[in-house]
């Protein structure tokens, strides 16, 4: 497929503005007619996101974390995941978010995907994990400023409702198509 | 569900930076045991993201746009969709980007749900519509920096290649779940 009439190229990158998660840049590029344009773009690091299945007497179940969610300013209820450490491996942050945040740690980690969680103005990579065969743990491992609770949901439950609150977070949408498709 | 142990409360709310797109905020907040801490969040417009289907002698295909991603700065292939403009219901909004991307116009458009882009770091909702009954208008509406290719693309492909290049969009990832769990 012939695509140069779709690329541009970038001629400079400034940060103007930097948070503790995340560096705003205006991005200078061409167009594929050669014209100027600046964009603002956002780093930051990427994320992994992790689906926990717990096979039981009532069925498929699903762990997931209920916590407040600043952006939108709600109670989400979410697959378990983060930020990626530095040197650390998709695997290796996954298998550490899904014990910091549910206190069970994963017998297998199956990769389901990557994709851009928002390509137009970010350009990190999230992650998505299928964690089976679930060791409990003593404990959760948050921050002083996390407040988790971890809860046991039925997969049709999960299924049919995404969407709807809490189910509102378009990354567990996401992994959820990946596992559907996996399954 | 006995949650008050989860909720956070705003206390104030500055913004920081503003991009034509975007505006960046610290907002003070006070955690469930009282504490007060700062976090950054984007405020922008809701999106809303459309999955048009033809069905033909070569069975369902996806419309699906192909056009450059600033943010990772790659090629994508995805849904189109694109930002609400003011006054516009989602509706009004997922007819009106379906058309000036695709240069198709929706004989009928079907909600499938709804879902918070980034709710750790952004207030807005992202609505995803099913476009059914496709009728071709004369030409593409574009911006003029916008350069989109439409590719008609089966179903089983697009399903089978989320996550791989060209088909890295969250976005397109999530529409997908809902299509899925809608059919």
């Amino acid at each position: 497929m012939e695509t140069s009439h779709l690329i541009w190229t970038e001629e400079k990158r400034k940060e103007k503005y930097r948070t503790g998660l995340m560096s705003l840049f205006d991005i200078e590029c061409r167009s594929p007619e050669g014209k100027i344009r600046t964009f603002s773009v956002i780093e930051c690091p990427d994320w992994v996101n992790v689906i926990p299945v717990l096979e039981g007497p009532e069925g498929r179940q699903f762990l997931m974390v209920h916590q407040w969610r600043y952006g939108s300013a709600e109670l989400s209820v979410e697959f378990p995941g983060g930020i990626l450490e530095e040197g650390e491996t998709p695997e290796e942050g996954a298998g550490r978010e899904l014990q910091e945040e549910t206190a069970f740690m994963a017998g297998s980690l199956i990769k389901l995907g990557s994709v851009r969680p928002n390509p137009a103005i970010m350009s990190n990579t999230v992650h998505f994990y299928l964690a089976e065969n679930l060791i409990p743990l003593s404990g959760q491992n948050l921050d002083e400023d996390e407040f988790v609770d971890v809860l046991r949901i039925n997969e049709k439950e999960v299924i049919a409702n995404m969407g709807k609150p809490p189910y509102i977070h378009s990354l567990s949408a996401a992994a959820l198509m990946f596992f559907l498709t996996y399954k």
